[in-house]
């Protein structure tokens, strides 16, 4: 194991010099003797170092929420202001904004109508709950620069002095923790239309005014009185991370803060940065690679196809079904990602009944199912290769999230492989091709998560293994299946 | 058939003296010979004889939409002012307004802000008929006396004047009918607040000023302009037929009215009314008898299981599954029933997601397995008396809407006999009762639709027959399935 | 005639049964046989013999309050629905519509904006007692059709549904009472956008269904609750007073309503009426004919001159001056008139400074020249052939309403002559024609009110009197001055 | 004196660069050290030599405008916020809002109804050229922090993101200058509620946040974008200068700022800044010491006696008469000061009818006796010692704004002598003191202004002048009148 690792740790600080540094598990939860002897630098190749804190590779399903003033017009998405009123202003939102609201209307002043007036924090921390996930990243600010927290920088736009009068932040913060779930918070570098931000976007990013008297305070006051578990960081792309002061940023966090054992951050730190630096990479949105990373990644996406924060007129083909969910989530899972589910709530504070039914089909497919989710690691194959709808995660006998998993395990590191079967097969006979040399070794049993105890025959024919699924209408599971496959 | 049919009218029109005329059939669609040589007087005797018009009968499935000033507030239900303000005031409602509007807020002002600025009736029109709908019924008017067209008897109190400033009803009904649906109104007679009916209660209802003043003009507006298959009649129950002029009105609507011939009318018209006179009968709300009835009646339930207006707060759990919807589809056709299918749209002119899904999800299986349904009758046996979970229909050879059926039709009158299974069987083995004598004659055959062509074989033992259905993975229809058994 | 009129006025009192007398008419005078079987019939002819009461022709002083929806755009004037939207609907309110609200924005829709917030009406009440009034006139319901009391026939469009959530008119009569003045009501006829009404009109007023099912009980309502002492009856000018069933309205409320004896109604009840039949004539707005006339009648004006419902926008110089609402007042009293003062009271429900500066300052002239307009008679002389800035009244040994004095009343039926001065004179000598006899004859002393028993005085050259007025450093007065003329 | 006050005057104009000279102190007339190197340095005493540009002195009359979102509640004050949230909050304002607002409704909520919709800045403009007002002092950012310009430093919380949608800082100053009106701005330095100030509050005023990046860039925006002639500092008093920099301030905006030459400012820069330092005094509001003073000083008043922002409910007894109006005006400029009139307007942007008279009235007395205001300097006598009822100034021979005058100037430095009667006297005689040795001497004549050429004579008794007016009746000026004494 110990060869492996220090594998991993050479591949994710490719390029980092370490130094003569001891360690013996980046990620696992064993004691450790992991310890700097310095702190962390601002600069890359430093913050790189850090080992990713375990909880969040083992949490693999979050929750994602956009609100904002958004909300209010809630037509088109959360980019609503800037389509309507940037420079490729869109004729559809001008003409909404035209034909229902007086002329000259302010997006400011949708803030008042942001009642949130049946906003029960206990109640979504459990619908989270219940949906499986293990930890939230909410909305604190989005790029119209709006807090859901008193911001001490966002005077009069936030979600306390205007609109909720609550400090939305605060109290999901406590409900979900509550629910013994992490919580975490998205931020937006910029602010779409914040003078003090285009105006050092005017000098080229030369002055700092924005990133020194609003955006630094803001993060630390975040960070502070809110203690993240995650900062999910965006708006970042106009400009480089120096203009930003991102390794500034993070070595205080990591060094200093008071979730510096905790915390994770993405990657949106600055032109170049996303997919390159970070405790884990998004990417892009929605990303999802459908093969195993180098580094721990996370695949966002929203239950509404076509937008993250709520739209009234949604349609219910662009919802995002059960199987496509779980096709996100397994998909994800399979490939060392966690899997962010976004669900936009409405400006009176409620999650939508299609988006609570999502999530709690999700939820019960994980009360069966999360034994190959949680806590799992990449197997050394993903997909299957004679049966696309099929994707794979084992578990190790000791909890070890590197990644990739370059060659088969040796057996006695493994406990168990799992195959998670997207679409029921005809005549309910599954056909895989990468389990087949397990089980053609003969120590292998298989039984179906939720039919546990009810083994499960198979045929091998030309390195194909044909299983024969039990009778579909005794099985617990809906929507996709897990076959759990342990040494007799 | 003669003699059944003339049990059925006698059944229908007891206690009403028929007199010297000949009728052929209350119902059905041959040519017939039923010709008053005189008008409906305004008697219930009188207007008891009216034929139901065929297209009702078939249409089975129906949409029922409640939507008005309450789906402002949109909390608790559409009773929302009386129970904010009536006698009975709930401390639930009392809260939601202090907590949430000026002191002295009234209900009225609520008006302006039911915008409807989504409301796109031929998209609404389009979702019925995938729906599988064949009629829609509208709230042109609930208890609170807002309509949602211009009436010329509620000056700034209706939709036209204040909010949506449209004619919904006129939209709707275009939009309806470009979809080949018959479109309905729903009118409540009376209205909480207005006065002027309020002055008629005091007089103990010997004055009829709301009635000739307010009421009567409505129902003529809303006929002569809207032209409605249906007028769903409510709010009856606190006065005599004799008050709301009951009689006088349905003579007029079966005589004179443009719809004379097409127009359908429900049981609410009055104290002792329902249940005994109308076109159809809606008894209470939800009714759903369970068992085969005498007179063509409807069962008129809500996706939403709290409330028939729209509620921004809906848990999902409060919503029918579409198992549990179909479960009052099948069973209402099944003993003779309509099935109007409520749901609440809202203020801003959307159908929500979760309405959208259960709809569709209904339309899709009525794609499958609407032969069971449309222009069926009811057959003998209505609920399997050995398998609860199975529901039967039948079609005639000629279409016969008559009911009830009190013995076994002959085999030339039925064409096919229709068993719904509401819930798949353990091991795919449909154990049935009442239908064994048909099967052991040997002279059907049985096949599932969607799968037809697939003839099913069975055994029977003690009376009691074990029908193979097919393997559930190849089963084209979901949630629920019917079976079909037709002589070889 | 003395005689005769003291009989008038006994049965006036009295409300005793009279049989077939001979009166003088009070309102003008001519000998004419006012016979009446103890009630008056539904006709012209008839009605036109009831006598003035008396409280009215004392008053001459009322206050006009136009108050209503219009009060919430406040923009234009209280026509603004109809500028905005009639047939020659106005570009200044097609503009300030779409400059300020959303497209489609109804009328209607302002009436939750009509707060009232800050309305007192006892204070209201008691400026106008300061003011000098004696009656006031507020607008029950103008042509908009919004009732400012809760008006059985316009539910919610009135004032205690929507907006105010008082009654306006039961408030305010009230607190009116309380300081001793008479409360009148405004009322319109028609109603610009009442379907009903324009039913009617489109029937060519061949059919009644507004005024019967709407007019009547609104006016019956009215007068029952609240026992108004004028009805100000206007937007009559569309339909003959047949149409309006003017005639039974007043005989109605002449012979059985709870007014009977008190009640005063104006001139405007259908085309060609005005002018012609009422106990008071309007005739126009803002009539002011500077000469006597035959019949009571009343100068309507309003301080700002440009509307009579309040506009926001107002500028200083289109609002009256003291000297101009002076001179509206005096010249209207000595000719018989009363006055009705307009001001318009803001949505809030405030009397905006300058109102209440111009009414005070009335009250104030008032309290020193009061004498010369409450219970004053015309005199035979209006406005003086010398001196256009000067109008005379007079006080008869027993008050006596009738008018015209067509020839120089006897010494003995005059106590005292009124010279009522609008212009303070050059050099402080007042030029005067008509007094000149009377100064003549020697037997007169004269004094200026607010410096009584400093007797002026004069020198007569050419039949022009020139009465040397006290310094005017010295006189209390100001804006204008009454030289009053009694006997030595 | 006279030359050493040139040389100051040519220095101020030429804008020269200066060594070190001896000048006598135009605002106090005590001969001192003036000398700096070129600039200012940032120290009370350096800052303290700066000679009060002349426009100022002579301009006398400005026009004060408190407008902000307190005009939106526009009840009690301005000072609305902290009323009803303060420390010491009021039961009148916690039940105006919970009487006309939602529970929980907040202040900045308030803003979008700001809605500025008939704000015309040229009608302003033109309305204070009228009124004889020189210059104009808007509110630029009241307590509340809402700039009425879009300070980079108040995103979303300013006039042109919320509410009026207008630079009305902007506008206003251009259409000021349109008029040759001097422009200027009042800006407090404190923010009740912007949390980045209340931070350096609860540090005791040891860090400088609030100060460095949001003070400071908000000034030098207002001086850079609208080249203010005024800024008129408030909300000083709970920090002292060193907290606020207002040396930095003061020494950037004489030595550096674009209105170095032409800019004054007042004394509100600190605890025990005021009556000490700034280009002239204001002590505290309506100061108003009846005595000659030994600096520049200015009279800031409120017509309406309650507030400076609009109240909805004002009441016309709480709103100055002319009288008083000229009684503040004439003392203040008798005694050296400058009278800084303020009238709030409302929301809509209208400056309601009756401020709009009083001002006119103020501008029409002005344009009759504007001759002893503007440029006037005080005389060695203020308030005559026998007669309360007038006030004196006088014209130089060349225009010298030193004072105190500390002892009487001799004849040939005076062109004219101004004594200024609010009442009119009995009888038309005046009784003064002061000006009887003037009087006595014979060399002088007398005029009314308004009535000039026409000599008034005089007679002297005991040191008493008594001088008699001319006829009232003839006279032009209204309210107040003004002796004009000039030698023969």
């Amino acid at each position: 194991m110990m060869r492996l690792l220090l594998i991993s740790v050479f591949i994710r600080f490719a390029g980092a010099s370490i130094g003569d540094i001891k360690i013996i598990d980046v990620n696992n939860g064993i004691e450790k003797d992991f310890s700097f002897d310095k702190r962390f630098r601002p600069t890359w190749s430093d913050l790189d170092k850090r080992p990713l804190p375990e909880w969040y590779d083992k949490a693999k399903i979050g929750i994602f929420l956009h609100w904002g003033v958004y909300a209010v017009p809630s037509f088109g998405s959360e980019w609503f202001w800037t389509n309507w009123k940037g420079n490729d202003n869109n004729q559809k939102y001008i003409d909404f904004m035209k034909n229902n609201y007086p002329p000259g209307f302010t997006y400011q002043e949708f803030a008042p109508m942001f009642t949130a007036e049946f906003f029960d924090p206990a109640a979504w921390a459990q619908l989270f709950a219940k949906a499986g996930a293990k930890y939230i990243v909410l909305t604190s600010k989005h790029h119209e620069g709006f807090t859901l927290f008193p911001s001490t920088r966002s005077f009069s736009w936030n979600s306390v002095d205007v609109g909720p009068r609550r400090d939305l932040v605060g109290e999901l913060a406590a409900a979900v923790r509550n629910e013994s779930l992490k919580f975490g918070v998205y931020h937006s570098l910029y602010e779409w239309y914040n003078p003090i931000y285009n105006q050092d976007k005017d000098n080229k990013f030369k002055t700092h005014t924005y990133t020194d008297t609003k955006l630094w305070p803001d993060i630390k006051q975040l960070v502070n009185d809110y203690k993240p578990s995650v900062i999910w960081s965006d708006g970042d792309w106009e400009a480089y991370d120096d203009y930003w002061r991102s390794t500034d940023l993070l070595a205080w966090l990591y060094n200093d803060s008071p979730v510096k054992d905790e915390v994770v951050v993405n990657d949106r730190w600055g032109i170049g940065i996303p997919g390159h630096h970070g405790d884990f990479y998004n990417h892009a949105d929605r990303y999802n690679p459908g093969e195993l990373q180098d580094h721990k990644w996370e695949n966002a996406f929203t239950v509404d196809k076509k937008s993250w924060g709520y739209r009234r007129d949604m349609k219910i083909n662009e919802i995002m079904s059960i199987d496509e969910l779980l096709y996100q989530v397994v998909s994800t899972v399979s490939c060392g990602g966690n899997a962010l589910i976004n669900v936009g709530p409405t400006k009176e504070g409620t999650i939508i009944p299609i988006f609570q039914e999502r999530l709690l089909s999700l939820g019960e497919w994980l009360s069966i199912n999360g034994e190959a989710i949680y806590n799992s690691s990449p197997w050394f194959y993903q997909n299957d290769t004679m049966n696309q709808k099929v994707w794979y995660t084992c578990a190790k006998a000791t909890y070890d999230a590197a990644y990739p998993t370059r060659q088969p395990d040796d057996d006695d590191k493994v406990n168990a492989i799992y195959a998670i079967i997207l679409t029921w097969p005809d005549k309910s006979v599954l056909a895989l091709g990468d389990i087949t040399p397990y089980l053609y070794s003969g120590t292998y049993k298989v039984e179906m998560l939720g039919n546990e105890g009810q083994y499960l025959t198979w045929k091998i024919t030309d390195g194909v293994s044909a299983i024969q699924l039990p009778d579909i209408t005794t099985v617990k599971s809906q929507n996709a299946w897990t076959l759990k496959f342990t040494k007799k």
